[in-house]
């Protein structure tokens, strides 16, 4: 354990690792404070670690998938050799149900069944399933390199953006996607300034954007996430620049909740609102944002702050962690295949099928 | 003090207490976890509770600074008997610099000071200036009730509805602003489900407003200040409900950051938004809301929780504590002295001379 710690050196962009034959995450739930590392050795442990936030981001949790079917094979196959095929069910189910908003962790297990269907019943999966799953986070990290390009020259800075949670490296398998595009932008002149709402409840904004920006020395100037709609007001902000973890086919975007928000407040101050997403996280299969499953969380998140009691004793949550962007307040969805503006179904239909 | 705490009884309406000839206090940084009088025997102390928010809410800022003046007097007088009202001016100084934003701190100060101008060099001015500050207490109390009554009026439910930070007893001499509303039209079956917004970074929804209702027992559910936008988005809500630190005399309204934000979702939703003030809120000096100076506070609001350290060392933090609503956006405004609808400088006016 000890040798692993070492050889694994914590960074944004290293926050999912295949090292020593196991997975090795980055504890989301612990940074800034602490940059600790948790080895997962199967597929239920790998479940839980999505279910509990270890890991989170629509791309990072696919990718975790796909390992975690990795460990489910070399579970299934050490038990039942060649029926590993039916013995790695139960495992897969776990990983399908371990949260239910974001697409890419479907869409991810979908890609590795379509292997394992192909795979024969005699020989070891777990080589070409690793390889496999190595390929969807290689995959993920180019789409995000592609989008900084796409999404940076949309912009026409210098100017100022606000950011909301957390759509960075540690979000995706690396380098980010709405991060992707602000490394590239600042880099490049065309931004000035970059903000990012704290994001309440769970706070991805002040602990982990802050964070994944100092240790690129990007400044980051923290908002309450209320404090957006005053920031634009006083100019000097061209851009919200956001994730998204499920976009329904007529463009509509499901991201973290206050996205709608800062959204619907954009338009307000004609500020425009670009979504950066791979097309795994395009979900042609849901007509509209209606459609899309929002994870409601636990209140605690809302009543405590860490061990402290925040709320008063009887007062009730709801915590829903994403909403739903409707297509008409978004400018521009950036993805590895292209950008749409002003999306429609008849838009993102073209952008699936080119 | 054992004695004086035993007399106090903590409660949202007896928030501010003038007990045993001093100025009492709830520890409002402390609730809901501990209900704690602080006892001041100076103005200079009551300025630096103003200013540290052991107590906020614009005619509660008024009310103490009131009494503050009472106890200015006091050791005026001892210091320079027929002298005191040139030995007065420090204290009315500190006073007046407690806090920016809320012009009812300037209002009720300048009352005083009318007071004070007229009253004789010779004699304790103590009795005097006391029934007075009782005076501005008691007549913002029936205020808060009159315009409950004005408020819920407009209500034409059952609907649920969507307050945000603390404007409520806690707020006020008693009953509150928008909670007052709450309260009346809670009780008269027009209201069916309160909504209050978590408020960051101070948190007055999860800490003052659901400790204040359940006190009540009005039922109340807390929302992250993001999650309002998917809330209206649900339907069920037919108002927004919030008071105000400053009306300018073309109906914009100064209040707690994030409000801006939620009347802007509002009006995408066809959310109506009320702001119950009394007139003392109405600053008709400043012409548009871009003349009220709205408070900055320090970054450890944002990047602490308590002694919990949230966000990385560097992050930055712009802390705006207030913003301007456009009048555009306000449906109503209820003060004691009737209701200003889709408000205006002609309409703003009318009122204040009526």
């Amino acid at each position: 354990m000890e040798a692993d710690h070492i050889a694994l050196n914590p960074s944004p962009d290293n926050a999912i690792a295949w090292h020593a034959k196991q997975l090795w995450l980055l504890d989301q739930r612990k940074l800034p404070a602490s940059a600790e590392y948790l080895e997962l050795r199967s597929a239920e442990a790998t479940a839980d670690a999505i279910r509990e936030m270890v890991v989170r981001g629509a791309p990072a949790i696919g990718i975790t998938a796909a390992y975690g079917v990795v460990l489910a094979a070399r579970t299934a196959y050490a038990a039942a050799g060649s029926g590993w095929k039916s013995a790695i069910q139960l495992d897969l189910g776990r990983l399908r149900d371990s949260r239910p908003t974001a697409v890419n962790l479907f869409w991810a297990l979908d890609r590795m069944r379509g292997l394992i269907d192909s795979l024969d019943d005699e020989a070891n999966p777990e080589p070409q399933l690793l390889q496999e799953a190595e390929q969807i986070h290689a995959e993920d990290v180019a789409a995000n390199r592609c989008m900084g390009e796409l999404g940076a020259a949309l912009i026409d800075g210098p100017t100022g953006v606000i950011t909301h949670c957390n759509a960075g490296a540690l979000a995706t398998g690396g380098y980010g996607t709405a991060l992707g595009v602000i490394r590239n932008a600042h880099a490049a002149g065309r931004i000035n300034k970059v903000y990012a709402d704290e994001t309440r409840p769970w706070l991805q904004g002040a602990r982990l954007t802050a964070w994944e920006l100092l240790a690129d020395a990007i400044p980051v100037t923290l908002l309450a996430d209320g404090a957006a709609a005053n920031r634009m007001a006083q100019g000097g902000v061209g851009w919200i620049i956001v994730g998204s973890d499920r976009i329904a086919a007529n463009g509509d975007v499901a991201n973290k909740i206050g996205t709608f928000s800062l959204a619907v407040v954009a338009k307000y101050h004609g500020v425009k609102v670009m979504v950066v997403a791979p097309t795994s996280t395009i979900d042609m299969q849901v007509a509209s944002g209606k459609e899309i499953p929002i994870e409601v969380r636990g209140g605690d998140e809302l009543l405590c702050c860490g061990a402290q009691r925040i709320a008063a004793e009887g007062a009730e949550v709801w915590n829903p962690v994403f909403d739903v962007t409707p297509a008409e307040l978004v400018d521009a969805i950036v993805t590895e295949k292209g950008v749409v503006l002003s999306p429609n179904v008849e838009k993102m239909r073209q952008l699936m099928e080119s």
